[in-house]
């Protein structure tokens, strides 16, 4: 079984993105092999106004994958950018990609009509789905954990490399979605967590932080006095100790607290800060500790080790549609 | 300057190549910078179901490269394949090129709606001008021989030259076209010379076989009796002396015995096969002693030449776009 995964370097990891990195790390250690690489050339498809973000966003990447716990003797931790072989299967694979199904993956016609602030109408980009295909065949990753957006671009990379298999030659597996338990954290004012809507909290904060994006946070619009009991199910401050509150009693406490006005919105919050700080103390420790300098140089360990499974698989591509070199 | 141009690995070389490759040789001897390829990626996106004919044709058109007068020590004669870093400027291009200005390329549309007995609705036929941006940016290409229906896809790359300069840094040429002169040649029947009408006549033939494919070759459709003059302008065998009879006397004697019915159409194709023949024999001894293993010989040390220009450009691309590695 070969895990492989990624983030888009496109700034700051947060809260959510910690979840998942949580969640990895549990995959990592049930795993012999893992690769987990920063999605440099991806955050391109998006970002090419302002590629300067990017690199600083990789370094920063590969110190909180180590931070939360992906460890480089158990993963490969490396960069999309420094593998040419993506850049070569994704050509390969563009032989065999068709135009008409591409614009049709769900996720494609979303944001091109959702996002009118970026003109995402470039070739990267509806080629996106192939250069992922490309990133997950060439380590002939076979369980991927991904979130529900990602469903429909991994049903796209079965389908080229189920493609590839008949065409050319049996080379790559048809890799299967692990897909996340942990819920999706909404932002501090409900809505969707986002950069744009200033309601993000990252992962490398500090607990005065955390109390000023906590305590203000909004919850459930009908509590609005103290003795009005509230609905958690309506409280983004739920969903986040979902995520954060690990002890049954605590969310008991919450949840009886909440229905029946014995708690008050504050209380409830505080509880959500200490355990959020519980969790996230150890995080803030090793990501003081680990330098820029530390991340280029777990990078270029794991580069190279992902560069010798990508070289022997395109070996394979290359032979199997007559490529001489 | 820097000379660019190559050709695409989906068979046999035609006379028509042939005239294309003299005007390279011409072109050659004239500058000293001069790069020509075969594009054996681009034959991979028509012809995506028959990898299997492409690697062959390229060391063919390496043989035929050097027979017609392309020199190894004046030319770096290259395979794209393998300069991989051809898949890395096409990948970042990508982000840069937009899907509808692609689609409106009078070429793409065009064999979309032509070519029914292949499916062209892959992603790497979309691509296709990308990837030779990518080709002729790579060695900062600025003069490129190409037939008219590769102006439009000139024009593209000077886009994406003139859009990468200005986005990130100064990089790249704007490349301009050297239009040949040298006329299209028809099939022996006079429509399109095309493998699939059976009307070609390939470079690496013999005297032989050129008698009979000249002897029966289609000429002005009014001229049916001995006795009826000709239009010469009307006669796919003319075309053939235009390119092939360099001697002004020779072309009189065809134009003024055609049109006044002074020579018949036979003597008008012996003149035709013996010019033919004077051209083409040096090329066919040249052909005879070029081995398959010369070809890759050849082409390997040109990969190498080629390697080295293409990665340090790559090496400023990466530095523009702050990527690491
Ligand atoms: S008590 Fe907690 S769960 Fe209930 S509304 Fe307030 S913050 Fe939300
Ligand atoms: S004489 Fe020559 S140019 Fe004239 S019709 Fe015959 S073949 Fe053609």
């Amino acid at each position: 079984m070969t895990i492989l995964s990624g983030m888009r370097a496109t700034g700051k990891l947060h809260i959510g993105n910690f979840v998942t990195l949580e969640n990895w790390v549990e995959i990592q250690n049930k795993s012999d092999k893992n690769f987990f690489f920063v999605a440099d050339w991806h955050a391109l498809t998006s970002h090419y106004d302002t590629p300067e973000i990017i690199q600083p966003s990789t370094f920063d990447i590969i110190r909180h994958y180590v931070a939360v716990g992906l460890d480089p003797k158990k993963s490969v931790l490396f960069v999309q950018s420094a593998i040419k072989e993506h850049a070569e299967l994704y050509l390969i694979f563009s032989m065999i990609a068709s135009v008409s199904r591409l614009e049709r993956i769900p996720t494609y016609k979303e944001q091109i009509s959702n996002i009118s602030t970026k003109d995402l109408t470039n070739l990267g980009f509806l080629g996106y789905p192939v250069l992922q295909a490309a990133d997950i065949l060439i380590y002939k990753g076979d369980r991927v954990p991904v979130g529900e957006d990602q469903i429909y671009h991994l049903e796209f990379t079965r389908e080229i490399a189920r493609k590839f298999n008949m065409k050319y030659k049996e080379i790559f597996p048809e890799p299967q979605p692990i897909i996340s338990k942990v819920p999706k954290l909404p932002g501090t004012d409900g809505r969707k967590m986002s950069k744009s809507y200033g309601n993000v909290i990252n992962i490398e904060t500090n607990e005065k932080e955390l109390k000023e994006k906590i305590l203000p946070m909004m919850t459930d619009p009908a509590r609005i006095r103290r003795t009005d009991p509230g609905n958690p199910e309506k409280c983004p401050v739920w969903d986040y100790h979902k995520a954060f509150t690990k002890s049954q009693d605590e969310k008991d406490w919450v949840w009886n607290g909440c229905t029946t006005a014995g708690i008050g919105c504050v209380d409830c919050k505080k509880l959500l800060i200490k355990n959020m700080k519980e969790r996230l103390e150890p995080v803030w420790d090793k990501l003081a500790s680990t330098s820029v300098e530390d991340a280029i140089e777990i990078a270029e360990d794991g580069n190279e080790k992902a560069r010798k499974v990508a070289s022997q698989t395109m070996q394979e591509v290359r032979e199997a549609l007559h490529l001489r070199w």
